[in-house]
């Protein structure tokens, strides 16, 4: 078994796996605790690639544990490596522009037009607190995309 | 010389450049004559990524011309393709979080809250036009990043 760490079926792959799961899940639930924040487009969007993220992340680690308990050895298939890949890379972008926008719109109540202050009622501190945690995720997500592109180019 | 598409030194290595320059100087044009846009954080932050872009591009072309008038290679330092690479791709993250935060706040005006509809000064076609530009001058800078990646690849 080819030891690149964080690629599937490794303890630094399953670790990685998990931290996205807890990270995007809390961001998430900050995200849903926030009153009014599925009626801006950008927070249901990075909601919507959190829920994704957090389904995708579970399911990994889920194989990673199978593959763990039992001793299989998950690199031996390039094609599925490459099926893994492509989703880990969607997913990343798709993270990351959830991010932004959400940081985006979070900047804009903050500093452009200066809700937060005038509105006591919006929660942008509850706003920024899920985009913080959604960029970690990302980075994590992006970690597991780029070890899983080093263990396909290994193969050639 | 290696014969990979969009990579430095090619005439379609060129022709990249080239476009990425004509699609970051028309997005940029486009929220430059947008009324008031500099006061929205978004937009300023997209349009300081678009300059970059257009500078970095622009120098590109430069080389790439030079490099096909005396018949240079280009391709014989991976040190140099190495760094050239990381600015692609550092390039290439700041103008997708760009075109992400900035489409963010135009969907917040047209969807969320239909400033667009409301006040008629907001040049919100304005918006829309610079951000739709700034993607594809974005996907261009990604066609060279990874055209940059295969070229690093092959030397190992």
């Amino acid at each position: 078994m080819k030891r690149i760490v964080g690629s599937p079926g490794t303890w630094s792959g399953m670790a990685l796996r998990l931290s996205q799961c807890v990270f995007a899940a809390a961001s998430s639930s900050a995200m849903a605790s926030a009153f009014g924040s599925s009626d801006y487009s950008a927070y249901f969007y990075l909601d919507t690639a959190l829920t994704l993220q957090f389904l995708w992340s579970m399911g990994f680690a889920c194989v990673d544990i199978f593959a763990l308990r039992n001793k299989k050895d998950l690199h031996t298939a390039p094609e599925l490596i490459l099926i893994f890949l492509i989703g880990d890379w969607v997913l990343a972008v798709l993270m990351f522009s959830g991010a932004c926008a959400a940081a985006s719109v979070t900047i804009f109540f903050r500093m452009d037009v200066r809700f937060c202050a005038e509105y006591r009622r919006l929660p942008c501190a509850q706003f920024e607190l899920s985009v913080a945690l959604a960029f970690i995720a990302w980075l994590l997500q992006a970690a597991s995309s780029f070890s899983g592109f080093w263990l396909l180019i290994s193969f050639f």
